[in-house]
């Protein structure tokens, strides 16, 4: 089946399902390394032959590593842009900068080198579930590869040095995709919240900084780089993480307990609404999403695969929609194309 | 199957679907007389011997009519009562009314006969569709071998007297219950519902005087018994009603040319939510209904037999739902059963 075929095409790594645990809550696990040239200016204030010399030495640096395949921005179309950042392979930044910009994609897509961006290397590994160490471990290893070959700007007192302060001396930033329904219907979403910004994270939306929490999916991650060892880093994120899963955990038993007939009634609605509707907006889309997968992860509803969820997410973007559609589409045209689809994928 | 049984065990006459023209608009035509016996008080104001006697008379007159039954309101569970009353077949006063009162209903529940309601007989014919006349027709017959045998109160200068003011003279009510989501969604409703009233025309919601408007039905009826013959106030009701048929239609084409996506949308999440949900409340379910049934009229939805709306409209109302599952429901379990009826009767 068409549709059928261009997910297959289209899936990144992190949106495949996993048996670990936990991963009915966490969608994804995201470690991004910020790593610069040394002598060469930083991308915002570079000339174009200073980020050529930048592509060139890290081409030659990604020589080491094997089935990875460069993608200029300059040579995509912006429905192939778009449908990387939908896949969070590539910042929405990556996009608007036009300056020998570009990232190598392993094959299953799930590390991605970042060229030119704001710093001018950044390698991110992301992974389906609660998989942190696992995507560390994969991005030092890149990381030590291509530091073989390329001089790093580091500091002794300080670290890697990078364009934001805010990455400075580890240069790690790692996340968690997390799926709160639960939390979010038992009102207990923003007392959690707050406390985890106490605890030195930071909570963003779906397609990160600045992004609104949709469907309940929240992105966790560190604030600090500085001063803290990449495996301090890594565990603090994870044993909040933790905490939240089981407060998330506590509120799907609370409202197993309680509040079975409304939490069934919205997921079955959900799936009647999104196996029906004719048009439908990306934001009620992915509010309605959560709500039957919530259904799903219960066991209060049966017949819809888990993978759903992810698939639909992703491929239910703009980017994608115009991709599988082959030419651009109206804001209108899109709800309808985006209805359709997903009506294709819960028939199955 | 045991639904389709009792839906068929518990259906009137006006529930059916007929080929008659405008029958997508004007779920059923009513026409009641109401009439008194001469020399004994109004119900209102008789003492229980004279109601005996009412009811006793009535009898009499009925002998020459054939396969009636007679319901007396004491002998009927509360369920029966309001499943009566959801039928249309009684008034919701006759419930209330606890003094010899009763309904003579014919084999098909086209006609009844209401016993010491407000007056003393209250000849009531409903029909499916837009057919005035002929539920006069036969209101009449009935009504002349009733008066073979029963001396009605009568004045030569007014006419038939009743107990309110409002019904003297021909007693004659008629009324047409239609469907007109299309003028609610063009926002018309109001310009026209005004200028029925203007005409001398009574407009109410689903279950008569007091009722809301809900799912889009109102009723319309004449609200002058007196100073015009039975021909007279039948003509105009059926003149007015075909010019709101007319509006109505007008409506549904401007919707189909100019907002297809729209009320194509509209119905099929209907269907998707009415089909899924666990929970539905009655005012909810009417709504939803009505979008439904705009869908399939206009041919934007297929699959579903014409006949489920003015079925479910019926039997998901409280009495139905309490008799269908044989014992008194509060409202959460009701809003359960009601969605598990409306979801058995749409997978057909």
């Amino acid at each position: 089946m068409a549709l059928e075929g261009f997910i297959n095409q289209n899936s990144s790594k992190w949106m495949e399902e996993t048996n670990q645990p936990y991963s009915d809550v966490v969608l994804s696990s995201r470690i991004r390394l910020a790593r610069n040239i040394n002598s060469l200016p930083f991308p915002s204030v570079a000339d174009a032959k200073s980020l050529k010399e930048v592509e060139k030495t890290i081409s030659k640096g990604m020589s080491k590593l094997e089935d990875f395949q460069f993608l200029s921005m300059n040579g995509l179309t912006h429905e192939d842009k778009l449908t990387l950042v939908e896949k969070h392979l590539i910042s929405p930044q990556l996009i608007n900068e036009n300056k020998n910009s570009g990232v190598w994609l392993n094959k299953d897509e799930s590390v991605s080198i970042m060229v030119n961006e704001e710093d001018h290397i950044r390698t991110q590994v992301v992974l389906p579930g609660l998989n942190l160490e696992e995507g560390y471990k994969i991005a030092d290893e890149i990381d030590d590869k291509l530091e073989a070959s390329i001089d790093f700007a580091f500091s002794e007192n300080i670290g890697y040095l990078t364009a934001c302060p805010t990455n400075v001396g580890t240069g790690l930033r790692a996340s968690v995709m997390v799926h709160l329904p639960a939390l979010v219907l038992t009102k207990q979403i923003n007392r959690i919240l707050t406390a985890v910004s106490q605890l030195g994270l930071a909570v963003r939306g779906i397609y990160g900084e600045g992004s609104e929490s949709l469907g309940n999916i929240m992105q966790i991650s560190n604030q600090v780089t500085l001063g803290q060892s990449e495996a301090e880093i890594i565990d603090n994120l994870k044993r909040v993480t933790k905490q939240i899963i089981d407060h998330e955990y506590n509120s799907r038993k609370y409202l197993l307990e309680e509040n079975q007939v409304s939490v069934k009634d919205k997921a079955y609605r959900a799936y009647g609404i999104l196996s029906n509707a004719y048009s439908i907006s990306s934001k009620e889309a992915l509010e309605l999403l959560s709500y039957l997968k919530l259904g799903v992860d219960l066991k209060l509803v049966d017949g819809i695969k888990p993978q759903f969820f992810k698939q639909l997410i992703v491929i239910t973007r703009p980017g994608f929609l115009q991709k599988l559609y082959g030419h651009t589409l109206n804001t209108e045209t899109r709800d309808i194309k985006r209805a359709e689809v997903i009506r294709e994928i819960l028939k199955k």
